[in-house]
């Protein structure tokens, strides 16, 4: 055993899981551990709004396997428990580490600043939107419990949440640096030792049996892939059955766009219809690491035959009507590998078909930009991989949808708005070899746009092209149009100048093309302000809405 | 006995308490609720995002006695968990009323969009950071819980929670239009019917012992008595008694700072030094409608003799070591100015002492802008009496104590960044006579200070003052030089302008001088980049900074 820091402790926890980079905004409470950080190698991004930080961080998360926000009690931490929410929403394991008041102050009336009710109000919100909470206020339980979080994080790929009181960031705790990450190997092997073999055994022969018996398989993949590091594993699964691949939003780009296998992204009515037949005939849909929530199915449009599906997730796997619970997604896959690459007959292989994607194209003739013009230059920019897909909710995902990427980070499932820009900062920093193209609606814009300072600050140079329709577009197509939905227009290309990056403004498809051009050659944050017509939308938008309307509608 | 739509029915409960505009942002659950708005007089302003919708709904509570946020679920109603904190911490009446998903779909997993782990979590987050929460899924008991949350936000002035499936927003519901309130006069009676009587008059026949024996009173008057709709009875009873009053800094013009009564914002050591000598040497102080926390006490620096001290607040009276439980302010004051306005003997009469205000000067020769020139300007243009001041926190705050102002607005206790501007917003449309004097630091302003647009496209015409010393400078004080204190530089005026703002730079006190004489001269929206050294600070801010900088180096 050896004496250190519960700080430091904390830190090499984080360093260990391969991170480099923290986000936050630093506030008296969390000060002594901004402090503390500047003894490791971590560095530090201040973001200019708490919404703005679980964003980055979650977006880091999304891509790095964890992601670190610092933030301060109260102002701070109350500040971003909607993007802590769309993190638990779509399982990225974002932590949230906030300070708060001493130990030894949390006695009696809570009439230190930043306080709300009690000193426990922080905790107990963040208990409503994370897998895995503590406080630290046990020098004796604080290791442990740091390493519960990290491993339920681990786990669920969820976030956590840790409170550190101010009096407990240099307390000296007792760790065992050769055994660092005991207690997740303790709670891996017991939940190992939980794993009913013979359940997964017959899940494994059951599926097995109804890929003999198929003859139009389908690989749906889902996001929960990436999260818990299984894309390898997938890519080798659907070569070894030469099974068609699709994926859904929140799971786009989790397999390889370009590779042979991929025909698409299913997206029930709301997608390509021609791929939504194709899928919808399958005798066997094998949903991989998705969760079929309401977006996953695109409002449970998604003709998904139960009796035909298999769903293979990170805490059960459901075979038709049969539910196998507490299946480890990791075994399963690694599993089904085995058995399929190894021991099942050659003839189980399948024919992928020739699936166009869904035409989206500028109208000739057409002067004014529209949302596929745009569509079509950015594919352009594609085919050079040197970009990851950056978009915020609202038709620049939908629309989207249509860019062949190996990487797109959307908030697919829970559709905040906001994500965009703060992500992009997150997503630049995890993988600094990709350049992000931001799409971004003006109303989301409007929300955490200016983020694009923090991306100056920190020397990177994401391309983001505003979706300027001058209002909240999806609302008018999901109700009708009300002057609430009208936004005031703001001048992005002065806004980008006034705090230090570059822009253009676009109203055509050609000054759109330039525009990206000249995007592309700075090495500065660029935004394009594209200009778009109030009724331009894209196929996808315009279906969704078409659906969700109905609901609205009818309680009008 | 009627029958209204339950819509109608919340709307037409706002409307009566004095409500003539919402604050929000519109998104699919809450769409149905807007179209409905649409039936009332209400006006609905949009703001850029959801922090915002909170802090200026917060601003018209203060100045209206009720404020409404309308938001959609998750993405929307998550994302304002903190000014909504903010509001319970400093007793303010906000009402938040989120849409969510149809009674109907509420079984089963909440796969639903803007869903987190239940369809309860949203609920279960307000429960944390309100006086009172409903769910309105109950068509026989939703008028019922309606009147329970206003009638608790009425009686603790603190906010509220509503939430509103979309299925029940046209629901139909029996209401009695004769007897709209019924609920809170009966619970209303009842609390009266519990008021110890008895205790109320032997803790008054206490304070009136007090008063005669005293020779040098204090009356402190706090938030409460604005909250409370109580400050004419206050100020005759300052008047009746002839006693000096101060006030602190959550309470600030609460009491009007030019009534010969008044001698200064009492702020323990961090204050007037002259003033500070003078309350703490008194030998009976009377706190009126203030809670002695760590703010209102500056850190628990303010040195007032228990035995000394007289506190009315709105849910007890304690007189030196007598603590009595469950009176009611409004019920005290009143009974105060009865016996003493009446019985007393005319003897007891005090005398108001002259209590300089601490000058803050321009150093005579400083070419450069400071902060004391700013306040030198600014007190000026008090003089004229149009004007409502509204400060973010930082030394904005501190520095904007010393502005004579019958309106102050600022998060004086709980200390969130962000509620400078947006609160300005809703600040102008609560009281249209008063044009707002916005103080901001640029760390505030960089949050959400971009809803100077919201304040243009609502054809508001605050005066925005940037505190631009570009770093998070009270975090420097309190803890050291550090390079993630340091703020990316924004050109503000061109922001301004780039949303349809005007703005002006100053870099000396006649520039700012200039700059407010534009100002004030136009009727738009006007920001003034106020260029500041990183040393400047007001000598308030230089004492909290000490002071709170020994706790984080303590914990360093």
């Amino acid at each position: 055993m050896s004496k250190e820091k519960l700080a430091d402790y904390i830190f090499s926890r984080i360093t260990k899981a391969g991170v480099q980079h923290t986000f936050g905004i630093p506030g008296d409470f969390i000060l002594p551990f901004y402090a503390a950080q500047t003894r490791t190698s971590l560095k530090t991004v201040v973001m200019t709004h708490e919404p703005s930080v679980g964003y980055a961080a979650d977006a880091y998360a999304r891509l790095r396997g964890l992601g670190v926000a610092l933030v301060t009690y109260g102002a701070g931490g109350l500040n971003m428990v909607n993007p802590v929410g769309l993190a638990y929403a779509e399982e990225s394991p974002l932590l949230v580490i906030s300070g708060s008041p001493e130990t030894r102050f949390r006695k009696g009336k809570p009439h230190l600043h930043h306080c709300v009710k009690t000193f426990e109000t922080q905790h107990d919100v963040f208990a409503q939107v994370t897998a895995a909470t503590t406080i630290l206020d046990n020098q004796t339980t604080a290791v442990e419990e740091v390493d519960r979080v990290f491993s339920t994080m681990s786990r669920t790929s969820r976030p956590g949440y840790i409170e550190l009181p101010r009096d407990m960031v240099n307390a000296e705790v007792e760790t065992d640096a050769d055994d660092a990450g005991r207690a997740d190997r303790a709670l891996q092997a017991s939940a190992q030792a939980g794993q009913r073999q013979s359940a997964r055994k017959e899940a494994i022969a059951e599926i097995v049996d109804r890929l003999k018996h198929a003859t139009h398989p389908i690989l749906m993949v889902g996001v929960q892939i990436r999260r818990f590091g299984l894309k390898d594993a997938v890519i080798a699964l659907a070569e070894a059955l030469n099974i068609p691949v699709v994926t859904s939003i929140l799971g786009k780009a989790t397999f390889p766009e370009t590779h042979p296998n991929f025909i698409g992204n299913y997206f029930g009515q709301f997608g390509n219809p021609v791929l939504k037949q194709y899928v919808e005939k399958s005798d066997c849909v094998i949903s991989l690491g998705a969760v079929l929530t309401e977006m996953e199915t695109a409002g449970y449009t998604a003709k998904l035959d139960e009796t035909n599906l298999i769903q293979i997730n990170h805490h059960e796997t459901i075979i038709g009507h049969h539910v196998y619970h507490d299946l480890d997604l990791n075994d399963m896959v690694r599993e089904l590998l085995d058995v399929i690459g190894g021991k099942l007959e050659p003839t189980v292989r399948f024919e992928i078909p020739n699936i166009p994607a869904e035409a989206i194209q500028h109208p000739a003739g057409q002067k004014k930009l529209t949302v596929a013009g745009m569509i079509e230059c950015l594919n352009q920019l594609m085919d050079k991989r040197d970009f990851s897909v950056v978009t915020d909710t609202g038709d620049c995902m939908y629309a989207g949808m249509s860019l062949k990427t190996d990487i797109f980070l959307a908030p697919g499932y829970y559709v905040s708005m906001g994500f965009g820009v703060p992500a992009a900062i997150g997503a630049q920093l995890a993988m600094p070899s990709l350049r992000p193209i931001v799409l971004v609606g003006d109303g989301a814009f409007q929300m955490t746009g200016m983020e694009i300072s923090t991306a100056v600050k920190m020397g990177l140079n994401p391309i983001v092209i505003v979706f300027n329709n001058q209002s909240y577009a999806m609302l008018r197509f999901i109700d009708q149009q009300r002057d609430y939905f009208d936004l005031n227009g703001w001048d992005y290309v002065g806004l980008a100048r006034a705090v230090g990056a570059e822009g253009e403004r676009a109203d055509s498809k050609e000054n759109f093309a330039r525009a990206l051009d000249m995007a592309v050659k700075s090495d500065k944050t660029f935004v394009i302000d594209a200009m778009l017509e109030k009724e331009d939308i894209s196929p996808t938008l315009r279906r969704l809405t078409d659906h969700f309307s109905k609901k609205v509608k009818a309680a009008l």
